[in-house]
C-alpha cells in the first residue's frame, strides 16, 4: 500500500474513501513504487487551478449504482457545455458499475476535470486530456429519523451569485457552498437553504428543495444558479407519473414562509422532510409521504434510469 | 527525474513550469521513487473538489519577487476570510524568494488550498492542513508593442456572478474566467473585458482595468465581484503619490464608451494600454504614459512593497 494509503487517507471504515481510482488506476494497489506518482493528481491540473471540471455523487445500493443513466447524462451534457473531452463515456460507466459491484452500499464520487494545463492562463487548447478521479466511500451511518421525522434546516446568510453560464451544472466551483455550510454547525442544522443575490430560493448547499402548496409540488427554476440534481429530476418525474402537479418556478422567502410542507433531495439522502426551518416547525405531510413512498422501492433496488 | 518530469510536464523552456514545489518538496528532484507519491496532489484535496483555496501570480525580475509584501498581504487576508490556516507565512515568503533568486526573470504561481478533505462534503473541520503548490515559469516571450502601442480587447458576453462573500479574493473558483477567455482566440484579443450580471464593469479575465476621464483615473469598485489585483493597488498608490486623482467607482458600458484612455494591469504585464475595444480605436494618452513612467523603475528593479 503506497502513498495515500500510507498517509492514512485510504480507510476501509471511517470518513475516508475505501477506493480511489485516478484515470482508472487504483491508488491503493499501486505496488510498483516507480509508477506511484502517476496516481496522484498533477500540480498542473486545471481542476485544482480553476475548478475547471465537474463531479457526480452516485449512491450505490446492493452493489448497483442508482440512476446511473441520469448521472451519465448530466455529466455528458455538462462536459459538452464546457467543451471538456470526457473520453469514453461507456468505459466510465463500466468503471462506476464495477466499483459499485465490489461493495454493498456505497457512495461514489466521480470528478472529471479538463486535465493538466498545456500552458499558463485560463485559456485551453483543446489538446488537454481529461482527468478522472473516482472515490468510493462506505455508506454513511444513517439517522433513520431524518427520513421519518425530518431534519432541522437554517437559512444561510450567504447568497449565491447568479450566472446562467454555470447554472445547472455540478461543476467544481463550490466555494459558495463551502462558505454557506460553515455558517452553522451540522449538529444545529442538517442543511442550509440558500437564496440567490436577487432573493430567489435556489436550493440547499448539497441538496435541492421542494415546497408543497395547495397539494402541488414547487421547486426553484435553476436558470441563474444551482445544480440540477438527479434526485430532483427523479422526484419531478415520479410525482408527475403519479398524477401530482409539479412546477419549476421562481420562489422567494414569502413562498417559503407559506409552504405547508418542504423537503430536500439529493442522490444520497433521497428525500429529507424539513421539520424545522430557522426554528419554525414544519410537519411532513401527505404529499411528502406520498413522494417518499413512490421513491422508496427504486432507492433500495436501483434501476439504471 | 520522476513522475511529472518523465511525463514531460516539467520543462526548462516552453509553456510548462521549470520548478514545481508541493509543500516545499521539489517534484523534479524526487529521486526516491518510494517518496514520489507525496509530491503529487492528493485526490482528496479540497482545491480540486471545491476550488477551496487561493492563488497568487508573482512576477520576478533579476531574481527578485516584485511587490512580494503586497502579494503576501493579500494571501494572508484572504486566508483569514476563508478560515484557511496557511501556516508559516514567513516560510512561504522565503520559499518564494528562494525560487525567484535561482532564476533571472520568472513568474511564480503559488496555490494554497485548505488541504485534504478530512471527510466527505463541503464542511471543514479546522483540522485540515493547507496544501501549497509553487510553480515557476520562465518569463513569457514579450510582444514589446503591447506596452507601447497597446493591445486589442473585446467585451466578453459572459457576465460575472456577484457575490460579496467572494469579491476581491484571488480564489480558485475561476470557471467564469475560463469560459470568458474561450469566447475569443488570443490572436484576436489579448484580453476580454467582463461586466457583472447587473451590468457593471469589473475587470478583464486576468487583469484589472482603468479608465481615464477628464484627466482622472477611474477603476471599478470590487465589492460584488472581481479580484483586487496587486498591480491595481500599486497603480492607485503611485498615481496618487504623483498627484493624480484616482477613484474606485461604479462604471458601466457608457463610462467605457466615453473613456478617452483605458489600460489593463496585472502582476506580469504591468500596464497594457488598450488600443482597440470591440473594434473602436483608442489611443494611449498622456495619463496612461505618465502611469507607465511612474511604474517602470519598480517593475524592472523590484522592491518588496
Amino acid at each position: 500500500m503506497m502513498g495515500l494509503a500510507r498517509r492514512g487517507l485510504l480507510s476501509g471504515a471511517g470518513a475516508g474513501p475505501d477506493l480511489i481510482l485516478v484515470n482508472g488506476a487504483d491508488v491503493a494497489t499501486a505496488d510498483d513504487a516507480a509508477e506511484a506518482p502517476a496516481y496522484g493528481i498533477s500540480p498542473l491540473n486545471r481542476g485544482l487551478h480553476f475548478g475547471d471540471g465537474l463531479f457526480e455523487t452516485i449512491a450505490c445500493r446492493r452493489g448497483r449504482a442508482r440512476f446511473l443513466d441520469l448521472h451519465m447524462e448530466r455529466l455528458t451534457t455538462s462536459c459538452e457545455r464546457l467543451h471538456i473531452n470526457v473520453g469514453d463515456v461507456q468505459a466510465i460507466r463500466r468503471e462506476i458499475q464495477t466499483a459499485a459491484a465490489s461493495a454493498d452500499n456505497s457512495l461514489i464520487k466521480l470528478v472529471v476535470t479538463r486535465g493538466e494545463a498545456v500552458a499558463r492562463g485560463y485559456g485551453w487548447s483543446g489538446k488537454e486530456i481529461a482527468t478522472r478521479v473516482l472515490l468510493r466511500y462506505g455508506w454513511p451511518v444513517e439517522d433513520a429519523s431524518a427520513q421519518r421525522e425530518g431534519v432541522r434546516v437554517r437559512t444561510a446568510s450567504l447568497r449565491l451569485g447568479e450566472n446562467p453560464a454555470l447554472a445547472g451544472m455540478k461543476h467544481l466551483n463550490r466555494l459558495e457552498q463551502v462558505i454557506a455550510r460553515s455558517e452553522v454547525p451540522p449538529q444545529e442544522a442538517a442543511e442550509l437553504l440558500v437564496f440567490s443575490q436577487s432573493g430567489w430560493l435556489v436550493s440547499g448547499t448539497m441538496s435541492n428543495v421542494f415546497l408543497v402548496r395547495d397539494g402541488r409540488l414547487l421547486t426553484p427554476r435553476l436558470e441563474a444558479c444551482g445544480v440540477a440534481g438527479v434526485m430532483r429530476r427523479v422526484v419531478m418525474r415520479e410525482a408527475r407519473r403519479d398524477g401530482l402537479e409539479v412546477e419549476e418556478t421562481a420562489l422567494d422567502s414569502r413562498d417559503v414562509g407559506t409552504a405547508t410542507e418542504m423537503f430536500l433531495t439529493n442522490a444520497r439522502i433521497g428525500i429529507w422532510p424539513i421539520r424545522s426551518l430557522d426554528g419554525r416547525a414544519l410537519t411532513p405531510g401527505a404529499v411528502t409521504r406520498r413522494v417518499q413512498d413512490l421513491l422508496a422501492p427504486m432507492l433500495e433496488n436501483p434501476v439504471d434510469a
